[in-house]
């Protein structure tokens, strides 16, 4: 396995601490609990996201004004513990409440489930929204319905402007629901990835084999076909999703989100073909991101996510933020 | 070959067709020439910079407020033809010169040469800084003398903040090569890349194997090694920076670049051995970038740069930029 790392152990806990030192102003980090926060920390409803870890900048990424006060990173793939999710809703809770991101896995649902009682228990007001915008599968082996995806980023972003408004913890939460439901994203995997711990791709793709619909965690999708071009991959993502959701006579946010491996040149061709199809298709496109939002360890793919925009979901997205991964300047 | 393309012969086009679309309200394209400019252009005197393709978001991802006026790309790992160049000073030249960022690469220094005095025989006033700050090398395959790697970045930067304050032609210049003289840079890979033309691996690795001083094409470094942990791999990198330029007592900038292939999770590692070993030398690190700022098409590996900063390069690169590629906000 070659990899930059030291012990794949610690991989986790070192790269989150890599991180908060990238931005040492700005952000704190808790050993061995992985959690990064905000040190500016506003008097308002916190936002809190995380999950297994192998995702970055998911999800410690996008902590800092505007989007998260805190991010929990499990071990690889794998969910945090309840007490690392209490324990941050313990650091950033200014007591006026604590929304929980989480995505649609079963080990996530436990996990912050189990935490939001816990803080209940210590009268402090959570609610959870759950991600599940990727259309691809049902079900899948580590979910009962759809996976959450790279969508995720743009809840993040939703939620956190939200609060940074000053919004109320309902109206937070309203906001991001309201964003979840107009998200739909489906992926594209064109490599295994390789987990630090198991040192070998989890499994093995022919040399011009790719998989549409593959999980971020290399879960199945709807089966192996050969490479096919750009112009077709966009096609066949963007079908998958409109197919599920219509978009038709919309303006939409568009997400061109790579998976780890996949340079930004290859990123830049796919946003090309998808605005054209959108074009095509007379959805307008409001605001487009071309970068590595949510990755799969070291995948090669992408993935491709809407959002259907309305006057409140525009203000929010065109909110300032400063993270380490998302950065929007203020008009 | 898996990537997401249509053409190979037509991806740099295509890719730098994309970004702009990414940005329609900020970036324009000239098809053909490849050619990215800002659209809002300040009347003052403008920063260019190009050269081969395949090191994305370098250089188009750079252009905007703060940073460059406009990027020329050629084929991949091939400089931009004259006409190119020349075409790219008539469409940013607003009568107070033109300042171009070249890196050290033979062709690049011929074409944009060449262009320099075309449009100096128009009496556009056209400066030229160059950049080599690849430690690893004296001479290399594609260069007489060394390489300009990844600390191009901050020469766009810190030229591209100068040019915005209103800075005269020669004072640009100046600012582009007191940072210039002040960075250093050294990379490693961990794989070769693939070029679309080609469409296979330049050359094989070992499953084991690493190149510490790898050139951004591939080209050869100081020899290969196994694969070490990254906590050594970050002294060797470090050692070899301040074996060439004393930055003890020094204030620093700076940046753990991926080449393309690999992941946040990573380079956060590589940044938290880097920090640790700035520490107990005793620099002080001012800014840290971590992140995909100069690739190698698919290429897995990394590199480090340091600039040492005094007040005026503080300023320069704290000051607010707007780009694809690199956004600071206005404190």
């Amino acid at each position: 396995m070659k990899k930059l790392m030291n012990d794949p152990s610690k991989a986790v806990g070192e790269a989150m601490e890599g991180l908060q030192l990238a931005y040492p102003d700005k952000l704190t980090y808790t050993p061995d609990l992985e959690i990064i926060t905000r040190k500016e920390k506003g008097d308002k409803v916190a936002v809190i996201s995380g999950g297994g870890a192998g995702h970055e900048p998911l999800h410690a990424g996008y902590v800092g004004i505007g989007m998260l006060d805190a991010a929990i990173a499990g071990n690889v793939f794998s969910s945090p513990s309840p007490d690392r999710i209490t324990e941050a809703i313990r650091q950033v809770n200014k007591g006026k409440g604590v929304l929980m991101v989480v995505k649609n896995y079963s080990g996530d649902i436990m996990n912050f489930g189990f935490s939001a009682e816990l803080a209940e228990m210590d009268d402090v007001e959570v609610e959870t929204v759950v991600v599940k915008d990727d259309v691809a599968v049902p079900d899948s082996t580590y979910s009962t319905g759809r996976r959450g995806i790279a969508g995720t980023v743009f809840v993040h972003k939703i939620a956190g402007a939200k609060a940074e408004q000053g919004a109320a913890l309902k109206e937070v939460k309203q906001a991001a629901e309201h964003a979840i439901a107009n998200i739909r994203s489906v992926g594209m995997a064109m490599s295994s990835c390789t987990l630090p711990s198991v040192g070998k791709p989890g499994f093995e793709m022919a040399d011009n084999e790719i998989e549409i619909g593959m999980g971020i965690h290399g879960e199945p999708g709807v089966g192996r076909s050969e490479i096919k071009p750009a112009k077709e991959l966009a096609k066949d993502l963007l079908e998958r999703i409109l197919k599920d959701y219509d978009y038709s006579e919309s303006e939409v946010a568009v997400m061109v989100n790579g998976l780890g491996a996949t340079p930004l040149m290859e990123l830049y061709i796919m946003n090309r073909e998808v605005q054209n199809l959108l074009k095509d298709r007379e959805i307008k496109v409001y605001k487009t991101f071309v970068g590595n939002f949510c990755t799969s360890l070291d995948m090669a793919g992408c993935s491709l996510t809407l959002m259907k925009l309305d006057d409140e979901l525009k203000e929010l997205l065109d909110a300032p933020c400063d993270t380490p991964a998302l950065k929007i300047l203020d008009k």
